[in-house]
C-alpha cells in the first residue's frame, strides 16, 4: 500500500515536514497550499528536495469554491485554477484536490456543476494534470460522496475523478458500502482520517479533532475493504487537522501516522477473504499479534532503594535474588507477581516505573511486529547464557518487553536471579490488577494506537475526573482476555501550577488480592504509611451506600476506599508516592467492572496536598 | 448586590478556595460537595474558617436524582438527602441545590414530582433548611425553568423554592422574560454563568466551556433586569465549570470572577429605568466609563537601546526629548504618535511593550472604576510638578494609564520631556492603527473582560490561524468610536516547542500611514531590515487577486503584504522582531475592515524561521 501524508498534519516548515515524512517511511506527501505559500523555497526547490528524500508529491490541495457560480465568476475561478496548474507543473504534481463549493456557490444545479467542472477538466488536460473532486461534509450543495461521484460520472472526462475522504464520509454517517460502486480508475485520490465521535458542529470537529486511523471511532477497516474492491491503485493518504499535532514534535507525529497506516493495512488484509488479499493496493500483513496472557514482570528504577524496598516489604514482597551478571538488579516477588528493581545507587534519583514485561506466546513475532510499526528497539546488554529479552520503547519512554514461557512454565529469565518456579510462594497478593501510566497529553492518542497496534489491547472509552488543579483524562485499555489492563491518564495541559504537575500526577501499580483487610493489616503492622483518606469521604460513602456500621468501621480502620456497582464491589488503598509512582492494592468482590475511578479525585486531592506541603517544607 | 461563587470555579483545596474568594472580595460561597468530600477539614472546621474569613456559606450543592422514582428508590433517596441535611446543619448552610433528575427518573409525572419534592420539603423543614429546585438543561423530564417553577408552585411548601441558573436557561435559548412571573420569595438561589455560543452538546458545553459574565455571548444584563423585578433579595452566585479555571492560579480566577459581577451589577443598574434602580438586590453602579479617544502614548522598555532607536528612526521617528527627572526615559515622536522609551541600560534585557496610555476625558473616573473592578494600581514616583498619571496593571502585566488632555489640547506630561504641541511635526506616519497583545491562554477570557469592563472596548468575535507550531487564537477589541483597536492573541498552549513559544509569538505595534510605499522606501534607505516575504506569497497573491504587474512589482520591491475586501485594501509590512515585539506599518485604502489576518500565517512562519535559525546559531 502506498502511504502518503498531507503536510498540514505536521508541525514546522515545509522543509521540516518533508524531512519528517521521509524519515518515518512515507512514500509520498500531499502539498497543502498554505505550507508552500509561507515557504521561502521555490516550487522547483521543493520538488528537488522531495526527490532527494525519495518522496513522491502526490497531491496539491486544496482548491476551493470553483463551481456553481455565474459565468463571470467562473472565468475568474478558471484563471485562478490555471495559475495553480502552472505551479503544479513546476512542482511535478499531477493531481489537484477540488473541494465542493462551500462559500461562493449561488446556483444549485447539477448540470451547471457538471459543465463547469468539465471545462476545468479541459483546462487540466492542457497542462497534463488531473482534478480529484471531493464532497466536503459541509459543502453548500454537494456534501455526499455519492453525489460528488455522480457529478464526476456525468462530467465523464479523463482528467476528472473522485477524491474520497473518510472524515467527510463517516462524520455524516454515510454508509461506505456504496464505495464499491465506484470504478477504481475514477478514484483519483483517497484521504484517511479517524475521529472520536463528538457531538459538535462538523466543521469544528473536522478542523480540530481528526486523529490518525486507530485513534478514533470510525470504521476505517470496512472502508478499506470496500476500497480494495474498486480496484483503486493510488496512494492512501493521511489528512489530519488536529490542534495537538500542529504543535507536537514533527518526527513523532510522522511516526505515529505511519504506524496508523501500517496497522490499518494489516487489519484490512485480515478482514479480507483470502481470495481478495491480492489486490491493487498490494496490502502487506504484519506478523500476527497474540494478546498478552498477563504481566510477566514490572521494573522499577530508583536512586532511593531503602524506601522502595521498605514499601515492597510492607506490602508482603520478599527478596527473591540478585541478577547474576547485572548486580544492580534485584527481584522481589509475591505469588506470581515479579517486581524487578534497578538500583541506581544512592543518587536520590526518583523512583519510577521503568519497564513492563508482557507474557506473550510468540515474543519474536511480537517484536518483529513492533519494529514494523516503527517502535524503537531497546539495545540491551546480555551474556550469552542469558534470556534474549526483546523490547521496544513506548511513547512515554517506558520499556516494553515481550517475554515467553520457558519449558517448565516459568519465565526464562527467572533463573538469572537464582529463582525458580518453586520459589514463587503464594501470599496475600496474587497478581496485578492494572497499571496506570501517566501520558503527556500530546501523545495520548499515540499511546492508544501504540497499545492497540502492538499489543492488541482494546480501548474501553474515555473518561475524565477532577483533580484540584485540572481535569485528568483517562482511558482504560484491556487485552480481550482481560489479563492485562492499562489505564492511560493524561494530566491537564500545563496550567499555572508548573512544578506541581509531574509530582501531582504519579503513575501506579495496582496489586490484586482476595483479602485486602489482611494485606492492609499486615502492611500497617510493618509500618506502611497509607495515603490519607479524609473522614468526609467516609461520611459521604455512608450517605451514598448506606453501609452497615461495622463494615464502615473496617474501611476507616484500614484506610480503605470503596465503590460498588450492580455486579460487585471494589475495595482499595493507596501508598504514599515514591518519586513519580505509588502502589495501590485492590480487592474485587463479584464482577465489579471499574477500577476505582469514583475515588480517584479523593486520591488526587490527597496527593496534591502532599506535594504542596512538601514544597512548603512541611514534613510528611 | 451580594456576590457569591461556587467553589468548583476555583482550583486548589477547599481551604485555598475559601481564602481566594475572601481575598477577592466575595460575600459568600457555594460549597460544591466534591470539594468537601476530598477535604481533610471537617464540616465544623470549614464553617469556622469561612466565618474567620467573613464569608457566608450560601448553598450546599448539588443533590441529584431525587424525584420521579419508585417509592422504594425514593425512600433511599430521602435517606441520602437526610444525611446531607445533617451535614448542612454542621456547616451552617440553610439551602441545598436540588437538580432535576437526569439519570434515575423513570416515571414522567408532574404530580409524582410534586409529591416527592413536597415530602423532601417536609424533611427539610425538620432540619430548618430549604431546597432550591433547578431545571438542568439536560434534565430527563424537567429541563425548563418555567416547568421547574410550576412544580415548585404546586409543591407549595415554605421549604421548597426555585434555583435559577442562567446557563441552563440561556443555553436552551429560553426567553428570560418569564423570570418576571416568578415571585422573588420563591426564588431560593440564583447562579450565573456566561458562555460563548458553541455548537456542541449542552452537557459538554456546560461542563467545560462556561465563562464569567461578560466573557461570553449570553445576555445576562437582560436576565438581571428581570430578576430585579421579581423582588429577589438573595445572593447572586457564579457557577462556572471551565477547564482553564480549574488549572489556573486561584487568586487570579477569583478576582476575575468578582470583576465580572461588579461589571454586571453596573450594567444592570444602567439598564434599569431610574425608578427601578432601588431594589432588593441593592445594586451599586461604578463610575461611568468613557470610551478612550485614542492611544495617548505607548511605552517600550529595552536593555538594547541602540537597535530599538535605530528601527524607530528608520520608520521616521524623531527624538523629542528626555524626561527631566527620570533620566532613563526618552520620547520619540512622529505626527501624533508618541513612543516613550524606558532605557534599562546596556543590560541586553529584551525589548518589550511595557505600557499603553489611553486618552480619556475623565482619567480620575476611569481609574476609580478600574480600582473598583479589582485592577491593581501602579505605584509611580513623581515630582510635585509632574503629571499625576494614574494607571493599573492589565492581566498580562502591561501597564495601562488613563491620561487626559491639558488645557492646550496636548497631553499634560509632554512638557516633562521638553516637548510642546508644536514640536509634533506631521510626517508619513500619522497614528496607531492597532496594538497586538500576546495573552497567556489561561488569561485570555480575563483579558477580554478586563478591556470590556475597564475601557468599554467591544469584542468583535474570535478567529484563529495557523502558525508552524500551532493555532493562534485572536480577538479584535475596539472602542465604539474605532479610535482604539486592540488585537488579543493567545499562542497555543505549550506544545513541545517550549523555547520557541514566547519568541515565536511576539507582540506588535501597527502604525498607520497614508503612503506606505513612501514609508517603506524611506525605511529601506535608512537600512531597515524588513521581515522576509516569500516569493511564493506574491505568486499566490497574483493568482488570488489578479493584480496588475506594476502594482505587484511595487509590493515585491517594498516587501509589502496585501489584502482586499469589498470595502477596500490593506497594505502592510513588518520589521524584524526586537526582543518580544516588532512594528508593523499599515495603509488602509477605502473602508477595509480587517487587520491583515490573512497574512498573519506568512508572518508567523517567517518569525518561526528566524527564531529557529537563531537557536541553531544562524545569523540574521
Amino acid at each position: 500500500m502506498r502511504m502518503s501524508i498531507a503536510t498540514v498534519c505536521l508541525s514546522g516548515t515545509l522543509a521540516e515536514k518533508l524531512r519528517a515524512a521521509a524519515d518515518a517511511g512515507f512514500d509520498g506527501v500531499e502539498i497543502f497550499e498554505q505550507d508552500l505559500v509561507v515557504s521561502p523555497h521555490s516550487a522547483e526547490q521543493i520538488r528537488q528536495r522531495a526527490a532527494e528524500l525519495g518522496l513522491s508529491l502526490d497531491l496539491y490541495q486544496p482548491f476551493r469554491d470553483l463551481e456553481g457560480v455565474s459565468e463571470e465568476k467562473f472565468e475568474q475561478n478558471l484563471h485562478r485554477l490555471e495559475a495553480k496548474f502552472k505551479l503544479m507543473q513546476r512542482l511535478g504534481i499531477d493531481t489537484i484536490l477540488l473541494c465542493s463549493n462551500v462559500g461562493t456557490a449561488t446556483i444549485n444545479d447539477d448540470e451547471l456543476f457538471v459543465q463547469q467542472i468539465r471545462r476545468a477538466g479541459d483546462l487540466a488536460q492542457q497542462y497534463g494534470v488531473k482534478i480529484a473532486y471531493e464532497a466536503l461534509a459541509w459543502g453548500k450543495f454537494v456534501n455526499d460522496f455519492e453525489h460528488a461521484h455522480a457529478i464526476v460520472d456525468k462530467v465523464d472526462h479523463p482528467a476528472v475523478g473522485t477524491c474520497l475522504d473518510t472524515f467527510h464520509i463517516l462524520s455524516r454517517g454515510w454508509d461506505t458500502d456504496a464505495v464499491e460502486q465506484i470504478k477504481g480508475e475514477k478514484i483519483f485520490f483517497v484521504q484517511l482520517a479517524d475521529a472520536a465521535k463528538l457531538s459538535m458542529d462538523i466543521l469544528s470537529w473536522s478542523r480540530h479533532h481528526r486523529v490518525f486511523p486507530g485513534e478514533g471511532d470510525f470504521d476505517l477497516v470496512k472502508f478499506m475493504v470496500h476500497l480494495t474492491r474498486t480496484g483503486y491503485q493510488g496512494p492512501v493518504s493521511l489528512e489530519i487537522f488536529n490542534d495537538s499535532f500542529r504543535k507536537a514534535n514533527v518526527h513523532r507525529t510522522a511516526i505515529d501516522g505511519l504506524r496508523s497506516l501500517r496497522w490499518l493495512e494489516d487489519q484490512t488484509w485480515r478482514a479480507l477473504p483470502a481470495a481478495e488479499r491480492i489486490n491493487n493496493l498490494e496490502l502487506k500483513p504484519l506478523p500476527e499479534v497474540a494478546e498478552p496472557s498477563g504481566f510477566d514482570f514490572l521494573e522499577i528504577e530508583t536512586g532511593r532503594l531503602g524506601e522502595t524496598i521498605r514499601v515492597l516489604h510492607q506490602l508482603g514482597f520478599r527478596l527473591g535474588g540478585h541478577h547474576r551478571s547485572k548486580q544492580d538488579f534485584q527481584l522481589w516477588t509475591q505469588g506470581e507477581v515479579k517486581i524487578v528493581i534497578c538500583d541506581r545507587g544512592p543518587t536520590g534519583a526518583p523512583t519510577t516505573l521503568s519497564a513492563m514485561g508482557f507474557a506473550t506466546s510468540d515474543p519474536q513475532a511480537a517484536h518483529a511486529r513492533a519494529e514494523l510499526l516503527q517502535a524503537e528497539t531497546i539495545k540491551r546488554d546480555r551474556q550469552a547464557d542469558e534470556a534474549d529479552l526483546k523490547g521496544v520503547y513506548s511513547p512515554d519512554g517506558i520499556e516494553i518487553y515481550f517475554s515467553g514461557p520457558s519449558p517448565d512454565g516459568a519465565a526464562a529469565w527467572l533463573g538469572e536471579f537464582g529463582v525458580d518456579k518453586h520459589d514463587l510462594e503464594a501470599s496475600l497478593i496474587g497478581g496485578i490488577d492494572h497499571v496506570n501510566l501517566a501520558q503527556p497529553w500530546q501523545h495520548y492518542d499515540e499511546a492508544v494506537l501504540f497499545y492497540t497496534s502492538l499489543m492488541a489491547l482494546e480501548s474501553h472509552g474515555q473518561d475524565e475526573f477532577p483533580s484540584p488543579i485540572g481535569l485528568v483524562r483517562n482511558e482504560v485499555m484491556r487485552s480481550p482476555n482481560d489479563a492485562v489492563r492499562l489505564l492511560l491518564s493524561a494530566a491537564p495541559e500545563d496550567g499555572e501550577q508548573g512544578a506541581f504537575l509531574d509530582a501531582a500526577y504519579p503513575e501506579h501499580i495496582a496489586f490484586a488480592t482476595d483479602d485486602i483487610v489482611a494485606v492492609a493489616q499486615r502492611a500497617r503492622k510493618r509500618g506502611l504509611q497509607f495515603l490519607e483518606v479524609p473522614e468526609n469521604y467516609f461520611e459521604d460513602l455512608q450517605a451514598r451506600f448506606d453501609l452497615d456500621a461495622e463494615f464502615l468501621a473496617q474501611l476507616r480502620e484500614n484506610s480503605l476506599l470503596y465503590d460498588r456497582d450492580d455486579q460487585g464491589e471494589y475495595l482499595h488503598f493507596y501508598t504514599l508516592t515514591l518519586g513519580t509512582m505509588f502502589f495501590e492494592v485492590v480487592e474485587r468482590r463479584g464482577g465489579f467492572a471499574g477500577w476505582g475511578e469514583t475515588n480517584a479525585p479523593v486520591r488526587l486531592a490527597a496527593q496534591y496536598r502532599k506535594v504542596r506541603d512538601a514544597e512548603r517544607g512541611i514534613p510528611k
